[in-house]
């Protein structure tokens, strides 16, 4: 295989891949590889790979924060039902070292969290310094199933868009790269995962009869999905379509898209905080 | 190879390095691999293969923990400066889905946690239902560093142990399986990985002068280790030396010790809290 920068990629994933130039997500193909010129059997080595320019840009990150630089990486993911969150959380983020890692999963708001705004929880689990979090789920739930619902009245969902932007470029303000993902299955994909789900008895704690409710309102969803393209893609925080169809495309992508976000930090070992020869010549001199 | 119940063990890790087996600390011989007749290439084999296994106990004890089930594992890693704390989070935690960890280390307690008892930040991150929890150091650093040094009165630490000891005896209560390694390096291991960190820029990042002060305290440390042992050793939060010269011994070995931990916990996979059938029928009618 010969090697050039991005292999594989025709053009890099953060643009094939970005909302802008996938066009509407309802007529977005969940079976396409965006960008991608190989097959699965390609697409695998290559995570293999690229799994390692990751974790060494993981580590160059960490080691960054640990020497006082404030910057990190959030990566949000949204998607239906079965599109493969926990998947990617488990195949990427299993890439590189957990202690340099920051996830959190926000599931159905507990009371507590219900009684401050909908973006208090989701302060509280930024990523500190150095490390990359990951947000299954997010502050995204609070205009997707909440619009789709109407959980709160439109008066008030229809004025988060905004706070969201506000609070990402607080984020990206203070030296955090966002990044946003949405998963995208197709519905015939949907279908065969929920049936592999009753089929097997290591995956029963994975279904949610509430899931089939849910696809009753897929093109509700679709509609919620295309209002955040729409009012909260912008360059600081770019949102972008993952094809889910393919599990092992959407970790290849998903992986891209995290190791260019890290080559743009242009990363440099830190300098050390010591004199290094009186170092060295200290633990030269141990018995 | 033939396949037993735990390759490669003349008896089972948690026996092995369980501290009441292996003799003082300060006679305990870090190049070892008590328990474990291979060499480091058969090691490296066995750890991907057993990797394997421990990753499939974690996703049933994370499955378990999403239906209901209260159990935890606590893994507790102390250990001297370069003894491969970070190494073991990396290797052995990284063989498992990052969701399923909870991490946390613990550095110099900060003016907010100095302002409460010793085991307040401690007790906010045990690990939930169903992760395995990884303290990289411990509510140990203070009967350690905090004895050697006299951080408090002896009057005060020397009360931590009992303390200690009932604050894991309700961890083990409420369904928290722990585990306690401290890794031991030879002070000419130590001295090797310390010259190490001075010979390449990359890994500057880890040295830290302090840790050439420490290390004159050393036979301090062996005593207040010992002390740790003699005092906070039982059969519900047991104490292992992990010999850590050899760093593939010490991955291979904590890798052992929580599959053995996962395996006692007897899990299967959660029944379905939905009616089957009823929900295969709904799955099939979908279009």
């Amino acid at each position: 295989m010969s090697r050039h920068r991005k292999p594989g990629w025709g053009e890099p994933a953060a643009e094939a891949l970005r909302v802008t130039s996938t066009g509407p997500i309802a007529e977005f193909d969940a079976e396409s590889t965006p960008g991608f010129d190989g097959d699965k059997e390609f697409g695998e080595t290559l995570l293999a790979e690229r799994g390692q320019v990751l974790a060494d840009l993981q580590e160059l990150l960490y080691a960054n924060g640990r020497a006082g630089d404030n910057r990190s990486v959030l990566l949000v993911l949204q998607g239906m039902d079965t599109a493969g969150k926990g998947g990617i959380v488990r195949h990427v983020g299993g890439l590189v070292d957990p202690q340099g890692l920051a996830i959190k999963g926000f599931g159905k708001p507990t009371e507590e969290e219900l009684e401050h705004d909908f973006l208090w929880r989701i302060r509280k689990a930024v990523p500190p310094a150095g490390r990359i979090g990951i947000f299954d789920r997010s502050h995204y739930e609070d205009v997707l199933p909440v619009r789709v619902h109407n959980l709160v009245p439109e008066s008030e969902w229809s004025g988060r868009y905004e706070l969201i932007n506000e609070f990402e470029s607080e984020l990206v303000a203070a030296g955090t790269t966002v990044i946003k993902c949405a998963l995208v299955v197709s519905k015939d994909e949907q279908k065969a995962r929920l049936t592999e789900r009753l089929e097997r008895t290591d995956k029963y704690w994975k279904y949610n009869p509430g899931d089939i409710d849910e696809r009753g309102f897929w093109d509700d969803y679709l509609e919620a999905y295309q209002a955040i393209f729409d009012k909260t893609d912008n360059d600081d925080a770019p949102w972008h379509l993952i094809p889910a169809n393919k599990k092992w495309f959407a970790r290849l992508a998903v992986c891209e898209l995290l190791i260019d976000a890290l080559e743009k930090l242009e990363l440099n070992w830190p300098k050390a905080d010591f004199d290094v020869e009186a170092e060295r010549a200290r633990v030269a001199e141990l018995d």
